[in-house]
């Protein structure tokens, strides 16, 4: 049994490049972008005028002009005017071009316009005023994002702006997720009384969908030459396979057995963890995929436990990382104080469900009492998972500081 | 001009009932639940085996009996067994209907199993162990999500559990994003010199995104008469409009002009904070609708000045609460410290771009310098926006908490 560390720093090892797709930029939410995006020209492109008002020549007014002659008009869109007598104005608005011969504004508010007359009515300005200037917020050439960031609707708003109309991001992987065992009936069917309907498969077509990684689902009966004819054909069609269920102890358990036949290589199975303990990670070569891919892949299988925290918390701790590594995601860790003592007598790490909030500026994790690793309905009041470490101490204090992980 | 607590309160006065609708449970992702989700049946629906071993009557532990004769199997999956002599043991496995006769399960590593024989290895064990309790989680009628939760992947789970394979969430809005300014041209053009690109109405888009909301666009020209008659048609059509410029002091702004026109009560226009100062909020009764929707909704129409930095802000402190309260989406307030002193002159409620980190559990917002409310660029260096009060004070000293919105 290996440690929780160990287990995540092997996973992050075999971290996977699944190579650059192009994209509708508006397509591109919560995706990895793959290029640097530059601007194509100045921002502002132009000097940009920042209020409405009127645009004059600075040295009149300093000159103690205050009366100045309407030439035109300015407006947004419109191709750049030349003012021809440097001692009249132009009326302009935001977004418009700066007229030639012009270098300040005045807003209306501090302007009275009779007709064609512009009178100010305040003693000071600033000369070059309420101009947004060509190149101030970014150069022609000037990275604007970066490539590996995760796209928000910021950089939706950026790619539209330099006109980045198609968009390389990070391809997705292909995932099958697969449930095990007899005891499953479908959501729409009536259980028997030791039936029991499948829900972790869902759960991680969530669980992804929050990645946008699009997933496939099966379910496999506990039948050993069934479950090895339908794995064989997933490892070919997918570049990751999320089992639920059949890792553990029992007599039909033979999920690891089956994996390791088709030639998927044991990374480790269990893990000093509550819950999630008997979590099975393997990986395998793309043999005779080289077709499809100018460079192999290997393909990652991982087998979680089949009570639905387990599978839940797993998916989190293991899958997650992992993904966000192979597509270049950096992730923030995050951390919360603990609102109670907890006592945990076993020598594992506890990922412990709890309830956040938020409160002057700190994050406090409240742990929610469930009935252990079965209980899918504690998952509802809680909003993540506190990771507190494997240790001697059976009594993690109240006030302390642990890692968290949010699902919600 | 109204205090930025006004506006959200005038807002949150004219949230709408956009009715319910009922969908397949695995697109309910991110949507508001609403009904209450009861359990269908006890949680654990019957005894549950919970860890791979044999099951055995503890009396005969007790007794003194540490070899069992092994009767038979019970699967996960296969109808409940009885065990007809209540010396023997069961062997069973995680998932499986404890076997009738048997009260406790003891694991593989305590037991050592000769062919048809069981011996237990240790000492002490406790009656019931390794079971979990029919019923011991919820009991058949007991609400397990509650009406208006957020969907997340951990109700997707539940929801697939108690067979809800279709489900009741909170209609979304129908919604359009309007921009108007002459100098704009699409994304995949190339702007003239005076001229920029359509950026605004494809972050709204994202934003709106962000919450599953679905939305269209449009541009209409800076010509009053297109602009009245192609927004007479998006207010029969849509049950709110966003609109991007067009709303400040300008020559053609003539935006607030053309609706109150159309028969749209304007709510307020321009808020004391910056950016994003020239809101318009508007409000009209969807007249001759009454044979779509049962009872008469109120169109609100929220018109953005057209920076990009005002934009996403104002949707992010107006639009996401009204959403919300609109739909039943219960938001949490976050809150942020300081880490620089922050100076700003202005009477004003200040939104400052800033970057988040989890530290310690404490969240930290460090401002990030931008450019002013133009500069769309420096949104992609934040994380979110901490919200500075109208004050008489122009320092916001290092280590004071705020109020944050957060768009990553």
């Amino acid at each position: 049994m290996i440690t929780v560390q160990e287990a995540k720093h092997i996973i992050l090892q075999n971290a996977q490049d699944f190579g650059v797709e192009e994209i509708p930029f508006l397509e591109a939410l919560g995706r990895v972008l793959k290029e640097n995006v530059v601007a194509d020209r100045d921002f502002p492109p132009f000097n940009r005028v920042a209020m409405d008002g009127i645009a004059i020549n600075h040295r009149f007014f300093e000159y103690g002009v205050r009366d100045f002659k309407i030439e035109g008009i300015q407006p947004a869109g419109a191709p750049q005017k030349t003012m021809d007598n440097a001692a009249h104005c132009y009326e302009v608005m935001t977004g418009a071009s700066l007229p030639n011969n012009c270098d300040t504004v005045i807003r209306y508010e501090d302007v009275s316009i009779n007709t064609l007359m512009a009178t100010v009515n305040v003693d000071h300005i600033n000369e070059g005023q309420n101009i947004h200037t060509q190149g101030s917020d970014k150069s022609n050439g000037d990275v604007l994002i970066k490539k590996n960031t995760v796209i928000s609707a910021a950089e939706i708003g950026v790619l539209a702006t330099v006109g980045k109309a198609m968009v390389k991001v990070a391809k997705q992987p292909k995932v099958m997720i697969v449930s095990t065992g007899d005891e499953l009936v479908d959501v729409h069917e009536n259980p028997l009384d030791h039936q029991i309907r499948r829900s972790n498969v869902y759960t991680l077509v969530s669980l992804l969908n929050e990645l946008k990684i699009p997933s496939e689902t099966a379910h496999i009966t506990d039948e050993k030459s069934v479950l090895k004819e339908s794995i064989a054909s997933y490892l070919e069609e997918y570049d990751v396979l999320l089992f639920s269920g059949a890792v553990s102890k029992g007599k039909f358990d033979f999920l690891p057995e089956v994996l390791e036949e088709l030639g998927v290589k044991k990374l480790f199975h269990k893990v000093a963890q509550r819950p999630g303990k008997p979590f099975w990670m393997g990986i395998a070569d793309a043999l005779g995929m080289s077709g499809r891919n100018e460079k192999t892949i290997q393909k990652l299988v991982f087998a979680f436990p089949g009570n639905p925290v387990s599978t839940f918390v797993n998916c989190l701790v293991y899958f997650y990382p992992w993904y966000k590594k192979s597509v270049g995601f950096e992730q923030q860790a995050q951390t919360a104080i603990l609102t109670e003592n907890v006592s945990f007598k076993p020598d594992l790490t506890y990922f412990l469900q709890v309830k956040l909030q938020s409160e002057n500026g700190q994050l406090l994790a409240t742990p929610i009492k469930g009935n252990g690793s079965g209980d899918l309905a504690s998952l509802v009041e809680a909003d993540g998972f506190i990771e507190l470490p494997k240790t001697a101490e059976t009594t993690f204090k109240k006030g302390s500081i642990f890692p968290i992980i949010r699902y919600r």
